[in-house]
């Protein structure tokens, strides 16, 4: 297959720093197009993979699925998008497309995998997919997003994945007005739940163990903000929430928020902590709650989820940095140092 | 109040062996109806609660709430039992009926906390409320079963605890034809989720770790029979089961488990071990699953269940035993020797 030497951001190695690599696309097919791209998100899980952290990571690795840009090229087949339209792409490239979660739209369950922007399979080249800390991506049609070209490119980059992994599990178990819901956490992931949210029209509590991030909650969209170190303030929310989104990837206490929530009502986690978590049996029994878990969204959501955001308005609150600081911005990732996502801008790779 | 003496069987400590004691219930009030007891089930809470092994037992206890028997007296304004009719009682024998839950018919759900057949406070005579273990039981109607005349009574009473304990979550969590249900541990819980799920049109796969349980699953209603020990029986079923009825109240592993659900499946203990349970976020994540709880049913619901039980001509299998070898019994189901509810023949007290 007729390949298009570019180049990208990446390492051969868990212990080397991201460095610039040579790598290659496959020339567009009938229904591909390709996209410059112009940002691209620092996720935490790019490190996760960076590192091997999560094993399975296949050498070299260029991370990156928060992806936006302009379309250089349509094959053609492609009937929804034309050279010049903005254009994302997010945690996936392709799916089996048969499977009954793929035809329901639900292609991060896809029975066979799906196939993830990198580190998966690349049944076009061999090898593995490769990130977008790169200068372009070839994509078929039926995994890009459309862009909205009112909100700030930069800034719209997280969503395509820290986006659609808060707004998925809020849509899902329904949140709207006149309830309330907890955000734990607020990071990459826990302030887009909170403008999302919000945006829907719920109440927000947000739990934060940084009694520093009150203020910043509340800009954020937050109605309350509670210490949650502070077991006074804890016990006034018992038996109150209706829905909680857990977005810690720490270790943390789950049955304490368990205990928070109303009967019937779910906590669901997007964060994800290595170690299991313990859970009381009576957490659960006593008020008939769950203890849940979700990941990303399907690609109709995820365009569900973009067109909502630029009818609300949101974006990501964002660092822009060039791909020269990405090892630096990775050392503080893991300090939690950003307010609240790094975005490369791709224009430094150049 | 006036008040009637009547025998029951408890005990005035943890330590001691449960005899005859003498009890004091209230003269029937306009709402109240008397039950001349016949049969009482033996639930594992019963053993828990005379040994204060969930502490906050006050002595003297008198357990008990699997209580079958015949109506011998009825309040002024009684209007849905006459003396001579069958009745029974579960687990809870008052609430606020003020709260969103009591309006909502799921007394168990009570805000103040639901006045339980025994170990509650008494608000009628002051002390604590006294179980099913004794001649005869003083309730307001509200809280009362009808019982029908086609079914053995001794094998109906266990359905006032055990029935409507795996009842409601089926039933809750919509099992029915076309799905695939997990029934984990056959015990006195188990083998009545196995039923119920059976003839609610599910097709039944049972867990358990006794091989030679295995033709008694399938007497059960059983349609698959699954040795959880057997790794390779246990991953036949990877990502297969709609929803598993967890009645194990040893420590197990949760996650190999969920593991069993499909995308959006639900794994709902009934059991409560006593120690938290290790849960991986991966296990929830991967297939947006939940792990969740159910406490019995309400009242209404109660008598949905015993009403479907009987229509469906489903009884619990029981071991009748006299009120002497309770003792024993407590023995005999702490090592899982019973097939599969233990029940009192109140006659026995006389």
């Amino acid at each position: 297959m007729e390949t298009k030497s570019i180049k990208a951001f990446g390492t051969e190695a868990a212990e080397a720093p991201l460095q610039t690599l040579d790598i290659k696309r496959r020339a567009v097919q009938a229904h591909d197009v390709e996209i410059e791209i112009l940002y691209c998100g620092i996720c935490h899980s790019d490190l996760h993979t960076a590192r091997n952290e999560w094993h399975g990571t296949i050498y070299p690795i260029v991370p990156g699925h928060e992806i936006v840009g302009r379309i250089t090229k349509v094959g053609e087949h492609v009937k929804g998008f034309k050279v010049g339209d903005l254009a994302g792409v997010g945690c996936m490239v392709d799916s089996c497309r048969e499977c009954e979660h793929c035809k329901n739209d639900q292609e991060q369950f896809c029975d066979e995998g799906n196939i993830q922007t990198f580190n998966s399979p690349d049944k076009h080249l061999g090898g593995q997919t490769y990130g977008g800390y790169s200068q372009s991506i070839t994509v078929d049609e039926s995994f890009v997003l459309h862009i909205s070209d009112k909100l700030d490119l930069a800034a719209v980059a997280p969503l395509l994945c820290a986006g659609i992994t808060t707004y998925s599990p809020l849509k899902h178990w329904k949140v709207g007005p006149g309830q309330k819901v907890g955000i734990v956490g607020i990071g990459g992931l826990g302030h887009m739940g909170i403008k999302i949210a919000k945006a829907m029209g719920a109440h927000v509590v947000v739990f934060t163990t940084s009694l520093s991030k009150t203020d910043d909650a509340k800009r954020l969209g937050a109605d309350e903000v509670v210490l949650s170190t502070d077991e006074t303030q804890m016990a006034q929310h018992a038996r109150s929430l209706n829905f909680i989104l857990d977005c810690v990837s720490a270790e943390h206490n789950i049955d304490a928020y368990l205990n928070l929530l109303k009967v019937d009502g779910t906590l669901t986690l997007v964060g994800a902590p290595m170690d299991p978590l313990p859970v009381t049996s009576f957490s659960l029994i006593l008020g008939r709650r769950s203890f849940s878990g979700s990941l990303i969204g399907g690609i109709k959501e995820t365009q569900e989820m973009l067109d909502f955001c630029a009818e609300h308005n949101i974006t990501s609150d964002v660092e822009v940095i060039g791909v020269n600081d990405v090892n630096d911005a990775y050392e503080r990732l893991l300090k939690g140092d950003v307010k609240y996502r790094f975005v490369i801008d791709m224009e430094s790779l150049k």
